[in-house]
């Protein structure tokens, strides 16, 4: 059977309502309940199922695991919020900010505690694969996550160190999510690898997508704010390849405004998207989504599956190439 | 083949000195190397190979979860001294003090990873129910924590909550790590059970042991300070069972010294403890302590092993019972 993303993504929004956080201490369960039903995209157990349904899988064996890895996703989120100090989260107060620090990292914790207890409910034989490439992803969006960090003290990250964290950080999450549900269809390895470098590169894309959309989103459409990542001197793409190309009098304005302690923000965004037009970043940053794009595309017709499965999922990547938010 | 607690002490220290901490970034793992070669009694990893000694199991194949338990409880410590604001830790400064909390976050996390990947090592028909036991203690302690912070903010906790508190909080990882041993022997599942249960009692022995020696242990060989716990007013049994039996008189006293913002530590503890000496708490606690002590000593006795094979055990529950810090 043949299932439509919509249809997958009902069921996966259902399972996740039903989810029972009725345990104790209610101050433990009650921040991931509400972390968990504010909804996002759920593009991670979406691509999980559709990965199963590509392979002609059992998409209610698939749902327990695509689940946990939606459960792990928010557990970073929750760490990330506070580590960021980023006070919102899909239009709500994050949890550090609804309740408190050591909340958010006890229900952090335990979300992903939760999500490797989803995962050891795959059938017995896949558990070891499964245990691997799921560890083996949770310890790279780890690494990502501090090199994020990292970079944040430094002007001099280079474009492929760039790549590697975003690799780490945003990738390998979707190419895990991808191959999870590869192998719970117990698909042939071939084709499951090619679906985990499928997610690599549209992981690449879609996070140099989401540079590229903080600085030149339709406001209207984008759901943050237009050049969040300018003001807060975010290392992106744009802003590392800007550091890299610019000359000496772009090169220290673009200091200057990094360095500034006061400005006005409008002001400050307005001056750096300037230089980036300068430079002709938009179309050199599109381009390399292009390319990732490309690859991503590369893989997966290379997949032995019937075209007409694999519609499902190059619809996802196409709505998530063209997005607007 | 019968192996002597010290021999086996030997051997998990040894495998956790030369854990490789070379991975990048630096940033992440340091902090992990840093903590885990810091010592410690090694009692949860001990009490998994003791477990596999028992059931004459193979102690190679058990090194891997054992050292997973330690990892797991190390990242709790991490978490737990940001959380408590605890600025030392064996004698050290703790992670959120020699860095900062993103670190003790992230790092504390990545070490929450890595014992799920130490437990995935396991050969794979064992793999679910160690994953199972695993996920579902990991999830224990998180509850257990929770519930430690709520009860700060509580005058009323009862004493079976308490014992819950500290069931989830430190008895069942202790448990879990014997059970864990049984497990990789192959041992019978009520053998495992009663292990378990050892465990359990053991835990809670060994905890309210804690509370009572940082009362009325001995300053020298106590390695904190005597009478933190009055200070902080942290929900010690001895506090708990204060607050439940003193007179009218008493109770104005505890409450008076509870919610004094300033006061001189050394009246303070002084005077607390003039109400515990009133209330004859220590030989209270001494008895309950020794209720779980045989109880757990019972649990042992059923194993359906001979004697000899179960004396290390015995040695070990000795030591953490009649220890002085």
């Amino acid at each position: 059977m043949l299932h439509s993303a919509e249809t997958l993504n009902k069921k996966i929004e259902e399972t996740i309502q039903n989810i029972s956080f009725d345990l104790k201490p209610a101050s433990l369960y009650e921040p991931m309940r509400y972390v968990l039903s504010h909804g996002g995209k759920r593009v991670r157990p979406l691509m999980t199922l559709l990965a199963t349904n590509l392979f002609s899988g059992s998409i209610e064996e698939s749902l327990k695991p695509a689940i946990g890895i939606e459960i792990f996703h928010n557990s970073t989120l929750v760490h990330d919020d506070l580590i960021d100090n980023s006070d919102m989260r899909r239009g709500k107060p994050a949890v550090h900010k609804k309740w408190d620090a050591n909340t958010a990292i006890l229900s952090g914790q335990a979300m992903q505690i939760e999500s490797f207890k989803y995962m050891a409910s795959v059938p017995s034989d896949l558990l070891p694969q499964v245990m691997e490439l799921f560890s083996t992803t949770a310890m790279e969006v780890c690494r990502g996550q501090q090199l994020d960090l990292d970079f944040e003290k430094r002007e001099d990250v280079s474009e492929s160190e760039y790549i590697e964290m975003i690799m780490l950080k945003t990738a390998v999450l979707l190419a895990c999510s991808l191959k999870l549900g590869a192998t719970m269809a117990r698909a042939q390895t071939r084709d499951a690898e090619l679906l985990y470098n499928y997610g690599i590169n549209m992981g690449l894309a879609f996070q140099l997508k989401d540079d590229l959309l903080d600085v030149y989103g339709n406001p209207e459409t984008f759901g943050k704010n237009i050049g969040g990542d300018i003001v807060s001197n975010k290392k992106t793409y744009l802003l590392i390849k800007a550091l890299k190309t610019s000359d000496k009098e772009q090169h220290a304005e673009l200091l200057k405004w990094i360095t500034a302690e006061k400005f006005d923000k409008e002001e400050k965004i307005e001056a750096v998207k300037n230089i980036y037009n300068a430079l002709n970043l938009k179309s050199i940053s599109e381009n390399l989504i292009e390319k990732y794009y490309l690859a991503a595309l590369d893989c997966l017709s290379s997949i032995n599956v019937a075209n007409e499965r694999k519609k499902e999922l190059i619809s996802l990547s196409e709505n998530l190439m063209y997005r607007e938010k």
